[in-house]
């Protein structure tokens, strides 16, 4: 921690699409880099509250109820146990928040499912 | 929850200085936005990590060992117990996250104690 973490350095680490990479923690809770583009897999997560910041094109989220659409500097929170699909047109990039050990497709297994232990 | 959040529309809904607003909250921790601008006062947080990201200027965290110099896209995480002073030339506007509960100032009795429920 107390080190300075520059979020275009860090997307320039990686390509992979759907695979977050952590790049800080606090509080228990981990901060992710995500590349996205297409659809993911619909899905919940049981013990977490999860925050998307939108730091590079649109990203879309639909629920049951609605569809989410965040631009660049805009944010939402997914209350845990709330079914939710992102999804994204062009390559967007953002900012991930939950708890430690949180499994991308809430535990599913799909060929989505990512390591939630990578570092960049 | 579940709300999209725009961090420029709600940074033009307060100009006070050193006085956090809550825009949102997940897994007992709030997000804040903060415009900072000249010195804050050192101190440290005993229960809480705490996160910056600038949104905006360019911020500057006095530690014991080190100043840390944050611009715009980047971030620091702040172990608890570690006494800081954050300090700014120009206005800077950032985006902090912590337990919830947290006083500004770490609880000390000063003129910048800010009231620590305030959403916007």
């Amino acid at each position: 921690m107390k080190k300075i973490i520059n979020f275009k350095r860090k997307l320039a680490k990686f390509n992979d699409l759907w695979s977050p990479k952590i790049i800080s923690e606090f509080n228990e809770q981990e901060i992710k880099l995500v590349k996205l583009k297409g659809d993911f897999v619909s899905h919940k997560h049981d013990k977490t509250d999860e925050v998307f910041i939108v730091l590079e094109g649109k990203l879309k989220i639909e629920f049951k109820d609605k569809i989410a659409e965040l631009n660049k500097g805009e944010m939402i929170v997914i209350p845990s146990g709330e079914k939710h699909k992102p999804f994204s047109d062009e390559e967007c990039k953002i900012i991930l928040i939950e708890r430690k050990n949180t499994i991308n497709t809430g535990g599913e297994d799909h060929y989505l499912k990512s390591p939630n232990d990578i570092w960049i």
